[in-house]
């Protein structure tokens, strides 16, 4: 049994769910499926979502919205008319949103959730009537029937574990499963969305759920690549990525999906593979617990921007117990959330995302370190980008920080900061944020142009054994 | 005014205290001359403090040890004769350590601070004697009468802020100063010792006191040397050394003298110069707050062995609040003091001496860590060696950590941590300890065998402006 999660460009338009309903047939096993709420057709569209909470925003002011309500509506009509579908399910689309309007709005958050989660319920029923138009044995799923329960926090909510005992049931239910992405209910039956990346978590925990042999992710780019391709033309596709190095990848702005989705099948260890919608035939890119390591040790770099660095030096610093604990402590009770801590024998720099210190806050925290640590010195860097260098079999290769170093240094940039632990997954450079386009240039150079094979023959670094 | 101070070798013998003389009086600023107890002659010789020690502990178990007292006054005897001094010193010093022997026994650290401390005390005496005798004004100063006032924690003395308005008065007094190293007396008057490298804390604070223009530590080594002279045969000589490099230095393994000893001077701002009482004439290697940059921007290369890492791994470790300052919490209640702090996004790696952790704790400690933070893995790595490689140019220097790395990888020895920070002085390497060596070579050989001053200027690495 596969799960087939298929994201909003792929449910976008008719023309994209045939092809979502041709991908589905296709493999008898493709069984649970999950759906977005209808995406841009073009770059100038709007997402079904937004006009959602257009119509929860215009609603909660003016107590009405028949223009926005029109609109949302228009766009499953549009769907349903280039499907040949009769007109009962836009009226079942309708008296949907009506009830979900006539809510008690005095709990907005709760209010706009419902509305939010308007966008995949009712196009999960749209494809079911659709696949079932066509002759073909398929259900819609309510995630309340189901038992996807949920925390009861408006836009953040967290599986129960109890889902997925419920959900499991799912594998004995006939047909093809239409599966509504991106919301869940409490235990007191209240309709909650997921955090960011909603439609994916969902289809992470139907995965782990019912034991999946994979979890497909369809969306609108063949593969997964080496580099960001904005940066490099033709970058190379990735075909096989461990889940931690998916995950440092991401981490350092991939923005293919939002990894942490994933979370739930990288716990039950189901793989998952991202397919493009628009070429199913491309293989794709699987993310894997374990993977055959390739030649070339690297299998992704990645770069993100808008870092800052707190510098802090003090004399004897490292003889002095607790003072890191003592540091990270006022990092804590201000609510700052740190990265890395590079340090020397008498300073240690914090490295953290630059958008979490106001002015204020950046004060108020150097006049804390400076007074509570009593330390010799504190600066602050802004304009840091990170890069990050992904490969698990990079730690076993000498000569690996060598190249990735004299990368760096060709494309005159300047390393700020080396960050390689004992056994990981990845190596991270700091520079400035204004050099980091040519240094994750050069590296790729290094690493996917230079033919790295050939010359890794004729000069072979060794390996450890 | 300069303040010298010479190390137990220095002081050994007859012959030697004559060459600390003929250095006292060839410069008149040399006025105040702090004073070890009469070290090893030769390599099976024993330290006029080891003597000591036995003199202590055979006494307080026995009540008596007077073939162990013998031996201590014999090598003042043995020094008095060759100086042709008179037997009233010997009679002296016969009589000192007899008065220390009478106190009471209860408070056996006392006890054991106070005779250790003899050993400066009676050489200071004996060196002022013998000035005197070639008939040159010196006064052998008494720390307690001087004001030399520490906390009272035998064995672990810290000097008290008082001390240094009391000790300024030194300035005023004629003659040269012959003032015993290693002890202070508690504000109630009894004696302490300080830690390890006691004479040189002695030396330190009465040059910041006295606000010496130089701070001379002779000892038995013409300079500081780039890298370990074990590892390399005849390697450069240090001329010049900030603060900070040195301390990063001696963190890793430079033994010429204990780095923190020299706190009270650095505080100060006096510049140190260490330099040979076997060769006086050599330049010696010079420490001071700023120093001209020479075109190599490495100024040192150390290493040291008995590290360990602690590896930890937990999905989603980075966007849990507080899991750094967790951890190094049960490290610190656990009473280990840890030194770096690498980090991937869902790894720690914690690297510390690991002389701190015996076969329970170390137990102990893994079984925390899975408890109490809910990781993944927690693996602990032993045997693990950390080379620095040190100079304040270098974060100025583009290219500097690919000559570093592509050195390492040449004596092909794998790098299993890399931790540079933002704006430091100091890149630092960790290898497995059997490859240490082989790597500092390769290192050295890179940065100054390879004539690094040709090969920059014809194919110059940009510098930062």
């Amino acid at each position: 049994m596969k799960v087939a999660k298929f994201g909003g460009s792929s449910v976008a338009s008719a023309e994209q769910i045939k092809k979502v309903c041709n991908i589905i047939t296709a493999d008898a096993e493709r069984r649970l499926v999950v759906v977005s709420a209808p995406g841009k057709r073009c770059k100038e569209d709007e997402k079904t979502t937004d006009l959602l909470i257009a119509l929860a925003d215009q609603y909660l002011l003016k107590g009405s919205a028949e223009a926005e309500l029109q609109k949302v509506i228009a766009r499953y009509e549009d769907i349903a008319q280039n499907l040949n579908l009769g007109t009962d399910i836009i009226e079942e689309i309708r008296a949907d949103l009506k009830a979900r309007l006539a809510i008690d709005t005095n709990n907005p958050g709760l209010f706009m959730d419902s509305l939010k989660a308007s966008g995949e319920d009712n196009n999960a029923k749209l494809i079911a009537n659709y696949l079932q138009s066509l002759g073909i044995e398929a259900h819609y799923i309510n995630p309340k029937e189901a038992g996807l329960l949920v925390s009861n926090e408006a836009g953040n909510a967290q599986v129960l574990p109890e889902s997925y005992d419920n959900l499991y049931k799912l594998r004995e239910k006939s047909g093809i499963l239409i599966f509504p992405g991106f919301f869940g209910y409490s235990p007191e039956g209240t309709l909650v969305t997921f955090p960011r990346g909603g439609s994916d978590i969902t289809g992470a925990i139907l995965a782990a759920a019912v034991q999946a042999d994979l979890y497909e992710n369809f969306t609108d780019v063949d593969s997964v690549y080496v580099v960001n391709p904005n940066l490099v033309e033709n970058p190379q596709e990735i075909s096989e990525l461990t889940y931690s190095e998916m995950r440092e990848l991401s981490y350092a702005g991939f923005s293919v999906f939002h990894e942490e989705a994933l979370a739930p099948a990288v716990r039950a260890s189901i793989p998952v593979c991202i397919k493009n919608t628009n070429n199913p035939s491309a293989p794709g890119t699987k993310i894997i617990a374990k993977r055959q390591y390739a030649l070339n040790p690297v299998v992704g770099i990645a770069s993100d921007t808008g870092f800052l660095s707190i510098y802090v030096e003090k004399y004897l610093m490292n003889r002095e117990i607790g003072f890191g604990r003592k540091l990270l402590q006022i990092l804590e009770e201000e609510h700052v959330s740190y990265e890395h801590t590079p340090s020397g024998i008498d300073s240690i720099s914090v490295i953290l995302r630059a958008n979490q210190l106001n002015a204020e806050k950046e004060m108020r925290l150097v006049e804390r370190i400076k007074n509570e640590l009593k330390v010799d010195k504190v600066e602050i860097e802004r304009g840091l980008a990170l890069i990050m260098i992904v490969g698990e079999a990079m730690h076993q290769t000498i000569g690996i920080a060598a190249r990735a170093v004299s990368a760096i240094q060709r494309s005159n940039v300047n390393i700020e900061m080396i960050n390689q632990g004992s056994s990981e997954v990845s190596m991270m450079f700091g520079v400035k944020e204004e050099g980091a386009d040519k240094a994750v240039r050069s590296i790729y150079e290094e690493y996917f142009e230079k033919s790295y094979v050939e010359e890794a023959l004729q000069n072979p670094y060794p390996v450890r054994s």
